[in-house]
């Protein structure tokens, strides 16, 4: 998988549930956390613009739960990204890095870019540009 | 939907992020309340038994958001449930009530019957029985 | 404590952690649904009106946890509020109705009206007629 | 404030409110974020060991607002602990360094250490000798 964008997540106490692993809720959490440290990376997330994290719209969210994982774990997200006309999307591998490089989750996301008033707008020219070039890299689905 | 099993949640301040809406991980937790309300409804959650919460741990789950949901809304969730062999499946309509019955998201979840240490289990006899009757109201797939 | 205001919260299963309780910071949020449904019972917080929250800003929070609170618990959640110049007051007891009325945890939280570009303003009027009357049956400091 | 612990802490998009800040029960999450990590720099936890987790169970909680913190910001936590008989008690200072490191938080939280079937129990001698170490840089108190 070289050249894909790679987030670090360790596992919080308060992630947890009382089945004491991570509840399933927070992967979506940790999915988000990879995708804008993506789009961070990639030059498309202004932090002080707010409107940034709009044109990441959520519309759909799919994952698929393989292994639990714990208090302490070290997840490892591997993200890629690309665009279909004004639709975006993500791929999520996480893996935990301290038991074996377990593979404990799949996910994807679609997104639409909206603007601040929630109206779909067109996507920027630097969005085309950095999907364009990254989404060559999504050459199988992982989910 | 007569016979349908609807739960109510009301948003909360917390729900929401800086897009002014709820933010999108926050579905799948109101899709849990529901679905905890179904089981603990037909008998099959006592709160006061761990082991209740693992024969319902999640295995897969998706979303579908159609409009967003704001601060103080009265979400209605209806909720539908089957068995398939040793697969628990959940579908569910999320409705703002306040804002003209509008439907806002779709989700779906998968599981799998654990006993305490996580490992797969036989579902219970009560499980079967419930699910046989409930799985007929499951006519058509909303997601 | 005839005539404070009652507020009740069924503990989801989204809000223990791997102790099997409810996680510390979650009792913070419990508070919050009290205090926003005091205040919408009070006729001061309109959820359509995103500046209604700014209102009551949080800047100091204090819990004391006396009893663990579980999964399925039935939290009943009594509050006081008092003004005082240009802070706001309120007080909380967190009491576990289906073990006993326990005492699980005592509460209280600052608050300074902000208006919507997060600036000390002025308290509504409306405020401070509800806290004079409200702030009556605050006799005794619970925290 | 040199041999202070320092925790540092990206603000996550899930973390916001729809005041476009920190939502206030997250600066209790960071803080045990921050405490975790310092009990685990000083061999006090044991990711793996469940019962490590109960060895800080929290009883009181304290958190004073001053500024706001925003999506992206970088937060720094510094953190000092001490033994005092069989109470544990932590102080932070919440500092975004992207704003010109200024001072956003004080917090500070009581702590039993507990078994794992939620008992009072002695505090181990290892604690001891960390927090009989560490309490000495605790020469003034934040909050």
């Amino acid at each position: 998988m070289a050249g894909d964008f790679v987030y670090s997540h360790r596992v919080q106490f308060y992630e947890t549930d009382l089945m004491a692993i991570v509840h399933h809720s927070n992967y979506v959490r940790m999915c988000e956390e990879a995708r804008v440290a993506w789009a961070h990376h990639h030059g498309l997330m202004d932090y002080q613009k707010k409107e940034a994290a709009a044109h990441f719209a959520v519309i759909e969210v799919q994952v698929k739960y393989l292994k639990p994982c714990f208090f302490g774990d070290q997840v490892e997200i591997q993200v890629q990204g690309k665009m279909s006309g004004v639709r975006i999307f993500f791929q999520y591998k996480l893996i935990a890095v301290n038991r074996g490089r377990e593979l404990v989750a799949l996910a994807k996301t679609s997104h639409a870019p909206l603007d601040e008033n929630l109206k779909v707008m067109r996507p920027l020219d630097e969005m085309k540009t950095v999907f364009a070039k990254e989404g060559q890299k999504w050459t199988e689905t992982w989910l």
